[in-house]
């Protein structure tokens, strides 16, 4: 079963937001058997909206519209679908008291606009959303479904989870007898490599593969993920399989076995070791903290960390000598070792790291252009600093920053793991 | 003029990647007057891409492709493109030049592969690409224009920046004598205000501003930003006129005039006083720190932060006593001053913002439910705190606090502004 997603927006299409949800939804569609064939992005425009649905419907099954239901003029994707559907608006029970009880405490939004939350079109199965005004709604299209819900990032997530996903299936097996594709991805992560490199180790791989299970390069922050996929065809035990021999093929690069987040694959053996961890960060500016504290239970394992953004912080904070950094600078390795063993004794955690580069656009010189970057992991069995090198633009150098600190992480941890072993 | 961007890759359609690729682009086509029309993202896949270059060709003047292009097995888009435009590979002597000395210090790139790279379609128009391998290439297609570049993110931006959208703003200069489309945004950000509230506050602005000065809402975090545009049609001075009345209609809420993001306005507000900041962070977990610095020339106003996200950390560096944690807790308005007045006086900074909340998804009790963050601003004049709800999601409750802790940083150095005037 294939779905397109139509993104409906101005605001997407003149860059002034990011379009985060398509990718959560890709996801959410994957994870369910349900291959994402195309996503289109298009104005609040009344053609534009038909033109798009009418292609779509010559596509795929599914079509997933997203935006356009506020209570404001500009959004009008509600009544572009009860003319595209030949139906019209009527007034629904169960969502005007939702609306009435959501916002019982917030007398400024029960207000005459917002009535027009709970006016639904006649045609359309109604689903509700637990967690905004917006009703999620459903439109049967001979065989084909369209599905429209709001484009509030966290409202479409539970709408997808709660509501959408299950009517879909359920759907699609009651009426069809369809038995659901398996689609199956499998991801590994390696460094150290280059991506031409990588390809020439695996090119016997890639030929002696079947081609319908598909190898993909993903390269980004100085991590390469590859990925194998099949639509349907091959079967769990065959993808494992060929798994395990790109595995091997490339275990001197390895990192990671799954496509999670390298701050999870910290935490996960952070957990798993009864350790802590710490940050002492100048380049990186705190980005490296709030990955470690990003998800669900990263208390356990992330107590804190000093940012020492300007030197008098490096100084008085974290006891980096003015000496030190008047001779050495801030970005050299004693500094960067003192201030990673400073904030694993300060904090009082197993691990500390820290980070201090020229992330630019200013700041470099010769010996020490903009993306240098030096990083120190302090571990109980002692310190250890690396030097990198990692471009000219002050974003991506900040990223990679991040993802070499991670990635050392790893290394060390996971060698205790295999110690312990 | 209008364009339409396809993206290629199989990652954005199962959700391993998120397109941000589409939004700068978007922003440097309409910064040129390029009306963007459509993004539509599409599978590594021959037919495909071929039915999406067709059907693009229908809506638009030019057709922008990001991906496909690197030199692995998976990457095909310069194969199709080839076959699209009915042309084949040679060789191009300028490019094979560019590889080797980009690559000349990293022999494992410079293989057979990377070789692949420096071959280029025949009837291609070649452009330089400074920073990375692959060529970006230009097809003439009867009047229209179909540009493909990579999807790296840093070399699609320097490359639209410097070699796309002067080549483009030329050919259409000398091959068709238009001018150019006036596209005009304003966008004014307001907060303490429901969507629906401010509809109705702006019925009679929207009954009387013309119909081609569109009025858009987008509410995030808290904060709406209230866009006009205008495709061609309205002048600067039309548009200006428009705006201020908009701006007065939405005095109360008014916290920028600009779509500048809040850490922008708050830094240039900061330099402008000559003041500095610092932040004390639980649950924002160094977001808040990570924001201040992501931008160039940072470091003039933002000095450094301490992450307390173990109490132990608000105990020992930030001075929280015990017995307040113990009484009053760590979310408290008590425990929050304490940390905002003490990271302002630690690290010496004009201003310091605390934050503490429960981000959950656990921790929430009934007097204090998950989404409860309290924020602090010390100041000279002193220290005001506030608590807010900020819904039940992690990442939106972090986003919010995030957005909260700016706006109010805002709010107090707009008055003082006000007040030196």
């Amino acid at each position: 079963m294939r779905a397109e997603i139509i993104t409906i927006g101005d605001e997407l299409l003149i860059g002034q937001v990011v379009d985060t949800n398509s990718a959560r939804m890709a996801q959410q569609l994957n994870d369910n058997g349900i291959e994402l064939y195309q996503i289109t992005s298009v104005h609040d425009d009344r053609e534009h909206i038909i033109a798009a649905i009418d292609d779509a419907f010559k596509r795929v099954d599914i079509v997933l519209t997203t935006g356009g239901l506020g209570p404001t003029k500009d959004d009008i994707t509600k009544q572009v679908l009860c003319d595209y559907f030949d139906t019209h608006l009527i007034e629904d029970e169960r969502v005007r008291t939702h609306i009435k009880e959501l916002y019982k405490n917030r007398p400024d939004i029960l207000n005459r606009l917002t009535a027009t939350q709970w006016m639904v079109p006649e045609c359309a199965v109604i689903l509700p959303n637990r967690v905004g005004s917006a009703p999620l709604m459903v439109f049967h299209h001979g065989k084909q479904l369209l599905v429209s819900m709001p484009g509030v990032p966290y409202e479409m997530e539970i709408a997808m989870e709660e509501q959408i996903l299950p009517y879909i299936l359920n759907y699609e097996l009651q009426n069809t007898n369809h038995e659901f594709g398996h689609i199956l991805h499998r991801t590994l992560q390696v460094t150290g490599i280059s991506e031409s490199a990588l390809a020439i180790i695996l090119e016997d791989f890639e030929a002696q593969k079947p081609g319908y299970i598909r190898l993909a390069y993903l390269p980004k922050d100085g991590i390469i993920r590859l990925r194998l996929s099949s639509y349907g065809e091959a079967t769990e035990e065959e993808m494992s399989e060929w798994f395990e021999k790109l595995k091997t093929l490339v275990r001197e690069y390895l990192i990671a076995e799954t496509d999670e987040p390298l701050e999870v694959i910290v935490g996960k053996l952070l957990v798993s070791q009864g350790a802590t961890i710490a940050t002492a960060e100048s380049c990186t500016g705190g980005k490296l903290a709030s990955l470690l504290n990003k998800h669900a239970g990263s208390s356990t394992f992330y107590w804190g960390s000093i940012v020492s953004y300007d030197n008098s912080v490096k100084e008085r904070l974290l006891g980096v000598p003015k000496e030190v950094l008047n001779t050495r600078g801030a970005v050299s390795e004693e500094t960067v070792r003192i201030m990673a063993e400073s904030v694993r004794k300060q904090i009082g955690t197993t691990y500390g790291i820290a980070t201090s580069g020229i992330a630019g656009p200013t700041g470099g010189s010769e010996s020490k252009p903009v993306g240098t970057v030096w990083i120190a992991w302090a571990t109980p069995e002692g310190t250890r600093a690396e030097c990198f090198h990692l471009g000219k633009l002050r974003e991506q150098i900040t990223d990679r920053a991040c993802a070499k600190a991670l990635t050392g992480m790893i290394k060390i941890l996971s060698s205790k793991q295999g110690n312990s072993k």
